[in-house]
């Protein structure tokens, strides 16, 4: 049996504005030196518990933050991936707060909105799509969009980051019972965002028992 | 960088009688000689365009049969999991008619109903936990339980195959309207099974364009 290289990438997406953006990095070693990527490296069978603890030394390492949910997105391998020879990389994806990676960023980290993205090395464009398409799938069964909140949100925003997700509209009166059904909101005491021609918005915070796990809807959204 | 071992894993499940059940084989060599285990083996960078394509061969070689349909389920890795040193496995799962299991099985292939499963080698308990998860999952939202049943079926084999995977019962008429909905039957001409106290059933086959892709249905069971 040949050496297979082993590594992990991470496609970690966040809000800029109004919109979904990807954290890539100025890679500085060859293959592709120079180049825009997802963040990613060797697993370090030394150090690293599983690919999960090397996605995590990876974020951690080359951003800053440590990702307040991650999960495991898919494999990609083969010949024909990586230059330097048959390598698998287990994928994962994170969603954070544009706050906790503004707080944290250098110079070698940008955040790139999804529209604005040029071509990747590796098949990061195939990684980031597969990402995309779990998220929207995800995305009508469970608490993920409120990753992408800081500590606090309106429901109107709330939405907004649902509907981003989805790629589409949601209605608001539906989209507020589910999000009651998953009981996963506390109204924050006397705190209200004033949304200009509106009457201000009641500020919320996911409950501390599932600020790092994953709320699940029965029957979607 | 050391070296991290790479290979694949396939959980492999048939229809036995009324049960759902695993393929399992008899290992031959260390570590876990003579346990049964699910099918897997290393990557071969040489032979494997991928590692898709690596469980492709390993199902080939080890049990004669090319599965119609084969997905990735997760990534397992770490350095537990594997007695020769810090592993990363791509699992797999495919669901396959047992009459084609029948055809080619030798006497290392061993087909044990789900719930006569005993303690299993490395993870493999997880692996086969989180592939009934996928089942339950996705069985809810597409044709995947069909590629458990053989050339021809009626709809209530089809049913109690989605029964199976679901775990729950599902109620008749709405069944029979959502694969309807998914359009992949066709009606066997002139062909139907006497079922003892009721009328004949008729017979359905796949449609040729499904036969070997997912149809997805857009609201669920």
């Amino acid at each position: 049996m040949s050496a297979v290289i082993c590594t992990v990438d991470v496609v970690l997406l966040t809000l800029l504005g109004e919109e979904l953006a990807a954290v890539l990095l100025r890679r500085e070693h060859a293959p592709f030196a120079g180049e825009l990527a997802i963040p990613g490296g060797y697993v370090h069978p030394e150090d690293d518990l599983s690919a999960y603890d090397a996605a995590m030394r990876v974020i951690k390492d080359k951003t800053g933050i440590v990702a307040p949910y991650l999960e495991q997105l898919a494999t990609f391998s083969g010949a024909g991936r990586d230059p330097r020879g048959w390598s698998v990389s287990v994928a994962h994806y994170a969603l954070v707060p544009h706050d906790l990676l503004a707080s944290r960023k250098d110079e070698a980290v940008h955040i790139v909105p999804l529209s604005q993205l040029g071509p990747l090395p590796f098949d990061h464009q195939a990684i980031i799509a597969t990402a995309l398409e779990r998220l929207r799938n995800k995305s009508q069964y469970s608490s993920l969009p409120c990753f992408l909140a800081g500590d606090t949100f309106t429901l109107p925003q709330l939405q907004r980051m649902y509907e981003l997700l989805l790629g589409e509209p949601l209605n608001k009166v539906s989209f507020r019972r589910k999000m009651s059904e998953m009981a996963m909101l506390d109204p924050v005491d006397g705190q209200f965002e004033a949304g200009g021609a509106h009457r201000p918005a009641q500020l919320y915070r996911l409950k501390a028992a599932v600020k790092k796990t994953l709320t699940v809807l029965e029957r979607g959204l």
